[in-house]
Formats: structure tokens, C-alpha cells, sequence
């Protein structure tokens, strides 16, 4: 079996492998840009591994795997320029390097390699999977526009906020791990109970996300910290702080996230400072290791030897840094 | 067989008929509007039309037509906020009416319902036409990004406009014919006929869209007219009149067209007469003639009855105005 490292190899190597039509250059520039800048490649390491847990061999995987990566970076250039996001990985953004209609156009050809990926799937499995990876990129598209509906809105409940991660972000990790399985031979039970599992990953991931913003170090984040707090993010820690604070700590913190002119530097701090007092950080990581005991509980009814699973055990505990 | 207003009506109905996942409505209300601001749906009704020169039953090729106009009016939504277009159809422009995010969010949601619409295609032929079209759709983003390049170069040769709206528009045309010769159960040989069929016609149509700009009634065609001219844009019109235009002329049509703050109805009456003096609508009309011959080249070889080839001639006659 492959471990976690060995699979992010072969996915970097399939990145770097991928034809283009380069009849006009400028339009692949960006995609090779974004596609080299780096990123965990968690998604398609999660497909190939979700696929070894049924099968040794790997090979029809990636592709599909890939293309679960590519799509994954075009939803970031396209969202990018949504939220005027200046640095991904720190690195700038597409349309900060080049332009908005670059960053458009060149995040749209991503959605159609992304395609030709899932169109390379072994036939026994092509239909099904590609199925399932629209199915979440419909989903996806869903969660953004929640995401940008939640900014406008004055509350948003701790469950609104799970629904929209949960299609934002948790779908395409439960799409990629069912991805992987169906390939790699898993009966429908099993590729269903990895999609659960990949979900429940999904949603711990974002909220561990949430907290990096937050309490995150800059140069592994990749993006500019307290991100979140100045734009008035109603994020996982926000919607709990809401909920949990009291007289002036209340309406200290709700005008804090009505300003948009305060110094930012002061109000990321006067913010995690109420965070702080109200233990957010502590609550979001329980709500965060939740999920990864549900994923876990997911996981431990698919039908393979127990012993298979270790590197799975392994992704779902490093997402919350209990094995950091 | 049926007829090209039947085709119409079973394709408007099939896009009335699409199911959404409308958990996010704002995602979706520029998806329905877009798609029923009207439009010719000269794409499926060229796939409907072609699937029917092999069969009379049309009905497994209508989700893929679908798909094929979804995909057609994804890139409209995005090209129209690259060239910050206000009006299509007679209609505000998706951007224009909401803003550039919905419209870049919109947009990505309907290449995946495009998806969708393929993954319908029968089993026997889905994959094969879904390479067709996501080999187009690729081909569509390449020349976008081509004409975008050629709004700032100097020169651009026939050559290359031709080359560039073969991919920006004649690969959509030749992708749905072949598709829907592909579902009627044409072979390789007629598929690929009516492939090169579907890009003549396409040619023929861009160059006849780039007199419509020039010569077009402004109700029917649905944009503001002159405005290639206003832009700078270097149509075949253009190309075709600095080749021939000398002395004085060549000095004039240079200046309009370095100009950008020049009382717009000044300078499209002015380039028009020069355009006038130069017979530039004839030489176009003489030039999207040729690829409409060409077109019924590649028609008459397909191995069916010529005589259930009449709607499609009549079809290629219509777009450049010979039977109207």
C-alpha cells in the first residue's frame, strides 16, 4: 500500500504530466501557475487512497484524481476574484497577477480539463464517477453562492453555516473519496460510507480553517491572517462567538464585524481577544474532532481489513493536528 | 421527419423542463433567465437535426442538445462580462443586471448542468459524445482567449480571425452536428461529415454576425449596433478593409480605429463609409457563400437519401440570408 506521501508524489508528478492545447498560451499560463504554486493536494490524495484501500494497483485512479485537483483550483481562481483575494498560498492570485477576464477565462478551461480527466476513467467506472464528481461541483457552486448570500445576510445560524461548508467544501472530499473507491472496486455500500467519510474529513478540515485564519502561522496558511475578520466573515468561531457573548462583550463584537474602516490590525486583535474570552478556539476544535469521530465511524464499517486503513486514520487525525 | 421550428419547439421545451438544484436560488434565477431571453438554438436544433438524418426518433439526442445550448449560453455569460457587454438579446447582460460575481458564479454553474445534460446521453454513445463536446468546449475557451489577444495586437491576418472564430464558434456548430449524428447512429465517416458540415456552417454564421454588427436591424439583432466598430474590434470586415484601403483611405480607417473617445455614431458612419467605398459587405457575404458551399460539399457525401437532407440546406441557406 501507498502511504500519504508517496500518493501526493504521484499526483504532483500527473499534475506536472498534464497535455494542454496550447494554441493560445496565454490561457494555460494561469492553469500551469495555479497548478504549481503548491496546495496539499489533499482531494486527490484521498481519491488514490480511498482506491488502495480496495485495490493495489492505483494507475486508473489518477487521472480522475486529478481532475478532482484541477476542478478544486478552478473553483479557488474563480473564487478569488469573488472575494478580491490578493494571495493563495502566498503566491498572488490569478486575476491579481494577470487580470479578471484572464482569471475567468483560464479558471472556465480548468472546469473542462478537469473533464477531460474524468473522461480518462477506466469505462467499467467512467459513468459512475463522473456522476458523482458533477454532482458535487454543482454542489460546490451551491455552497459559493451561500457563502456570498451569508455575507449580506445579519445571522446566519451555526446550522446554516454547516449546510453551506458542507457543500462548499465537504462534498467534493466525500466526492473524491468515493471516486477513488468505485474505482478501486468497492461495492456501493462501501463507496457510499467512504463518501460519508470523506464529508465528516470535509467539514473538519473547513473548520480547522476557520481557526487557522485565526490563530494559523502566515507562512504556512499562505494566506493573510484574520482574512475572515476584516471582510465580517461569519465564520464557524463568529457565528459561536455571537451565540456566546453577553452585554458589552456582545455589542462590542457586533460592532466591531459592522466596520469596515477600523484599522485592521486593531480589530483582528480586539476580536480574537473576545474569542479568547469566550473559548472559541477550544469549542471549534471539539466541533472539528466531532466530525473526525464521525468520519472515523464512517470508515470503520467498510468491509476491508481494519489494517488497510491506517493511512486513513493517519489523513483524518492530521487534519486536526492530533498527530502533529 | 421534422422540421426546423418543431426542433426549435422541442428544444425550448426541454430547457423550460430543466430540473435545478435550487437550494441556492440566486444561483439559479440567472441560469433560468438566461436561457429564456430567447435566442435561435441553432446549436441543438442542428444536433436534433443532424440525430434525425439517421433516425426518426430524436428523443435521445434532446438532453445533449440541451446541454450543448446550456454550454453555448455559459460562455456567453462570461465573455459578456470579459467584454463588458450591457445588452444580449435586446436584455441586460447577466453582470449587468445582477453583478460580475453572480455572473461568474452563474455562469460555472451552468457548464456543470451542460454536465448533466450529456451524462444523459444514451449509454452506447455518451462517451463518445461527450469527448466531442468537451474537446469543443476546450476549443471555445482557446478562442476566446485568442480574441482577446487580438484586441491588443496591431495585425491580425485573415488567417488568424478565420482560425480564431473557427475555435470561438464553428467547433460548437461542428460538435453538435456530429453529436447528434453520433446518437441517430451515423458512423465514423458521416459523423465526421457532418462535424466538417457543422464548422462550415459556423464560419459562415460569425462572418454573417460581423455584418449584422455593420448592417443589422438593431430589433433583431439584439445588440447595440456598430459596436465591434466602437471597441476596435478587428473583425473580418475590418481585416478585409485595411488590406484594400490605400492612401488617404488606409490613413482614415487607422485614425478611427486608434481612436477611443470619438462620438461613437461619428466613427461607425464614418468607418461604414469607408467600408461602403471598399464593397466590404459584398466581399464578406461572397466569403460566408463559400464556406456554406463548402458545407453542402461535406452534406451531399453523407450516405443517407439526399432527400432527408433538405431541412439542413435550408438551415445552411437561412443563416446567410438566401432564402429569407
Amino acid at each position: 500500500m501507498y502511504n500519504h506521501s508517496e500518493l501526493k508524489e504521484v499526483i504532483d508528478k500527473a499534475i506536472v504530466n498534464l497535455s494542454y492545447n496550447t494554441e493560445a498560451e496565454k490561457l494555460i499560463d494561469p492553469v500551469k501557475y495555479v497548478l504549481s504554486i503548491g496546495g496539499k493536494r489533499l482531494r486527490p490524495v484521498l481519491a488514490l487512497m480511498a482506491c488502495n484501500l480496495f485495490s493495489d494497483k492505483i494507475d486508473e485512479a489518477i487521472m480522475p484524481a486529478t481532475g478532482l485537483e484541477v476542478f478544486h483550483n478552478f473553483t479557488l481562481v474563480h473564487d478569488d476574484i469573488m472575494d478580491q483575494a490578493l494571495l493563495r498560498r502566498n503566491f498572488q492570485t490569478v486575476h491579481n497577477k494577470w487580470n479578471t477576464s484572464q482569471a475567468i477565462l483560464s479558471g472556465d478551461v480548468m472546469a473542462f480539463i478537469a473533464n477531460e480527466c474524468f473522461l480518462q476513467a477506466p469505462a467499467n467506472s467512467l459513468l459512475k464517477v463522473f456522476r458523482v464528481f458533477n454532482k458535487a461541483a454543482i454542489e460546490v457552486c451551491t455552497g459559493q453562492q451561500l457563502d456570498m448570500d451569508y455575507e449580506k445576510a445579519t445571522i446566519v445560524t451555526q446550522k446554516e453555516y454547516l449546510r453551506m461548508i458542507e457543500l462548499k467544501t465537504a462534498v467534493l472530499f466525500a466526492a473524491s473519496a468515493k471516486t477513488g473507491a468505485i474505482i478501486g472496486g468497492a461495492d456501493d455500500k462501501d463507496a457510499d460510507l467512504l463518501y460519508e467519510y470523506g464529508k465528516n474529513l470535509g467539514l473538519a478540515f473547513q473548520l480547522q480553517d476557520d481557526l487557522l485564519d485565526i490563530y494559523g502561522d502566515v507562512k504556512v496558511f499562505g494566506k493573510i491572517l484574520g482574512g475572515d475578520i476584516v471582510v465580517n466573515k461569519k465564520t464557524f468561531p463568529y457565528i459561536n462567538a455571537i451565540e456566546r457573548a453577553e452585554g458589552t462583550q456582545l455589542k462590542e463584537l457586533q460592532k466591531l464585524f459592522s466596520e469596515r474602516d477600523t484599522d485592521p490590525d486593531v480589530k483582528v486583535k480586539e476580536v480574537i481577544n473576545i474569542y479568547d474570552q469566550l473559548n472559541i478556539k477550544a469549542i471549534t476544535e471539539n466541533f472539528a474532532s466531532k466530525y473526525i469521530n464521525l468520519a472515523f465511524e464512517f470508515l470503520d464499517k467498510v468491509g476491508i481489513d481494519q489494517k488497510r486503513k491506517c493511512e486513513m486514520v493517519h489523513m483524518a487525525n492530521s487534519l486536526i493536528g492530533r498527530d502533529r
